[in-house]
């Protein structure tokens, strides 16, 4: 298990640099997770106020499934990891990352109303797990956000299971939760869900301006 | 032919990075190939499925013009291959290279009824093959998105015959194709296409504010 | 002390850098200082005139409490340096960063009128120091840019005083100011608050657009 | 002047490989010079039609007073040598850097009816040689694209005479031209130029909507 918590956790800090220079990750903000077993859960987590872009391997906190930290060590695990564990739980993810986007942050608020916002016909959309054809359509709920970590917990569980088939969710001028079988997938699903808000964003933007 | 294999991998690999950090081939999208030999017709394609950042150059797949995969190896190539092999047949094009960016796929959409969008009077024009003066016209096509590789390909040969001076094409709400005699021409003509379409996107935008 | 200063020096070159990349410290614009000792109060602070993504730690300059370079070497710190004593005097900073950026440089101009902005309700706010929840309002002020840096030094001290709050402010098309018990901090606090102004930004442009 | 050749040629290259990467010289768009003797004039500038993210020293041409190429090597000059030329005698510049980037097209599209734009009131202002205070008022005069360099470079010896104190030059749907006394003062021109051309351009964009 050690080895595997070493070469998970050095995924994470490479991963987590990656996303920390496309700025989704700036001022030590969002998150990353993996399962390092499942049986007891135990998760590899990012620590809490970290510079991302200057994470190190060796700075991955293990946790279990009530978020304590295991073996010895000072360093905080992030406050979401909460978020983090019932994900895993309610969609057997292997991977989670959360980011804050400035797109993300913007659509979360502007698409608040509606409980979410629908994606469809982007080829993009093809790079979500099972996804087979641009003509899918993705819904993307978006929860108001809450300090309650616990009680948010519980909403986003409530959400996972109202909606079986999303791949990510939004909070309210926070961010963007996403998963995968493992890192890659995560990291995958965070560049298109990334790629195709800020592509909304834009459209939403020029489309007033269509008759020029 | 071995040895040239290895160099065009190398070179695919590399190009594949350098536009990945550009944000133009997210989340495994996007690919890329270049032809290794005419008679029998040999193509080097990026495998289905990669992140374009971390991809080596001993994942590249040799395929012939079917499609098949030559050589053992369990990976798969990009399902859009049909799609490389007609522009390089149309075309005689030494390297293809498809990217999927923000602007391209808004602007896919947004100019799709014309049928395709004109670029003229940039001086940035002169970069394609061929082009001397900045007053040439430049007729982007835009097609329809499919999920039928084959049925697309015949459309985009179609497409390439009725317009013998393009360098390139979009696939609405999915992306750019454009290719080049070698690999380095194609990847030149993949920076002047985006930064065309940027161009374009953004004074649209800001033309219905310039009375201000 | 020395070797403090070189620890600090080398941190100040590395944080340079890492913010001339994002393109908020372009055409040796922007000066960062950290506080090397306090008793009596010794700086080390960014020479004038130097480009961010080249300078080195050994370019770095020692000042006292009155901006005179201590030690010998010919180079001038950055005229700014009034400014950075007073902020680490009125707020007991550790570190002090002043950047350039478009979103900073624009909505200081577009809230000028207002004597500020006021930033409530984005999860990011919890980056900022001290700062628990997204309700939080942060106001950051702005303040007329001027040549005379003594004279605006007291304005910010004034400024300071005013809102003992505040955890940055803005020069008038000019750019931010913040800062951080140590420097880690203030990056965190840059990297925060040019994401908010980002957000504000790009929020004002699409509101006029949200029935859309 | 050999070994100052070679010094010159390895800050080009560097200097080129900065600006590509921020997609300011895109699709081998763009041009580098440097004065390596006055007596003779001796420029060294970068070749026609390389991309410039992968351009090395050695890569660099001699050129004298008249455009000519000065010692063996096949390589061809710029194109658009004439214009350094020019602006190296009118100017005394040691070095010019031509750019073509996404905002400089736009604006000297948009402008190009009043002759040019004028920049007044940034802070970073001062950062182009010779300016004291945020005060000072650019004039960034906008030619009318040409592909006749010749004549190109006679209006542009008429323009640099007509207002001699101006930093750079729009060349319509075409880019910047900036030069400074060496290379490192050329760049910074560059991102000086590059910036206040962004921030102008958003600026016009938000304005519109500056009652939301």
């Amino acid at each position: 298990m050690s080895e595997r918590f070493a070469e998970i956790a050095s995924r994470l800090a490479l991963t987590a640099a990656d996303l920390h220079v496309r700025g989704w990750l700036l001022g030590t903000s969002g998150n990353l997770s993996a399962v390092v077993g499942r049986e007891p859960l135990h998760l590899a987590i990012t620590p809490s106020g970290v510079d991302k872009g200057e994470l190190q391997a060796d700075q991955m906190i293990l946790i279990d499934d009530r978020g304590c930290v295991l073996g010895d060590g000072g360093a905080k695990p992030s406050d979401e990891c909460p978020l983090h564990i019932r994900v895993v739980k309610e969609r057997g993810a292997g991977a989670v990352i959360h980011t804050h986007s400035v797109w993300s942050t913007m659509l979360s608020d502007l698409y608040f109303e509606d409980g979410g916002l629908a994606i469809q016909g982007y080829e993009m959309l093809k790079g979500l797990h099972g996804v087979k054809t641009h003509e899918h359509r993705e819904w993307l709920p978006i929860l108001e956000n809450s300090q309650d970590m616990l009680a948010l917990a519980d909403r986003v569980a409530d959400n996972l299971r109202q909606y079986p088939g999303t791949h990510g969710f939004l909070l309210r001028r926070h961010g963007l939760y996403t998963w995968g079988d493992e890192l890659r997938q995560a990291k995958r699903h965070v560049e298109i869900l990334e790629f195709l808000l800020e592509t909304l964003g834009r459209t939403r933007l020029i489309s007033m301006n269509s008759s020029a």
